[in-house]
């Protein structure tokens, strides 16, 4: 654990923390293959799914619908992608996995960001797995300030 | 959902069934890409998780935690990709999902069934997108036996 990524987040690495409840945090991905792609970190270092607690599989609940109803909303996306996996840390000789979630909205139109238009180019297929996940800064921060904003003003429009 | 294949699965559908709970059914799925792949599917007609009712999200929980130990336990497997996608349904103009979860269990050496050897070469990455997902009809037989054994012999091991 001393040597987990996840569990010694600096200031810097939270720099694009979407939101948290009190055992998950989100964060807008480095990679924007698809726009609006996230992260749901749990809070504490722990392998698997199956060693969620009551409270933690309970949050990630309402996390998956909040985050849902928000991608959609915001950004239109038609559904989500969610997935997870943890096949990089099995790199390792002695894999100690710190449990995470994926999710990528994906889009039967563009998404529309300043003066680009991010097509779903596999929409109705499985995500690509090569596809450019770089976009320009200025674009990074429109889509974490339009999902921070909807987040910030519905915190428990789910719950 | 008239037209749902889910909604409608036939005697012969459910040849590769492995087992059930009240909300969800175990399939071995048809694509033994990673061997031991499994779905699980909602047995009411429903379009995401955010849709699912607090009975279906906890015995979800229970599911994941079953199918991983025996995934774990009977084919050697070294961790489980768990992924909600429902991609294909938006191929229709008018989608009308039903909510279904891929679990592809991920190896560290080779499986071996019969006399042939399964390897993941993908090992510590994603999983591949493009696998032949064919084998013998004898090897899918014994993973079902195998699988289904331990199931049925320990269907509340992690309850």
């Amino acid at each position: 654990m001393d040597n987990c990524d996840w569990c010694s987040l600096s200031e810097e690495d939270r720099r694009f923390q979407l939101y948290e409840t009190g055992s998950w945090s989100v964060f807008l991905s480095d990679e924007q293959d698809y726009i609006g792609r996230c992260i749901l970190v749990l809070k504490r270092h722990c392998s698997s799914l199956s060693e969620l607690t009551d409270d933690e599989w309970g949050e990630l609940r309402d996390l998956i619908c909040k985050i849902e109803v928000c991608l959609k909303t915001v950004l239109g996306a038609a559904l989500c992608n969610w997935s997870c996996l943890m096949n990089s840390f099995y790199k390792d000789p002695a894999p100690d996995p710190h449990l995470h979630i994926h999710v990528r909205p994906r889009y039967d139109k563009p998404v529309v960001l300043g003066g680009n238009a991010y097509t779903d180019g596999e929409f109705g297929h499985h995500y690509a797995l090569n596809k450019s996940g770089a976009i320009p800064v200025e674009d990074k921060e429109e889509v974490f300030g339009r999902l921070k904003g909807w987040l910030d003003r519905f915190p428990f429009a789910e719950e």
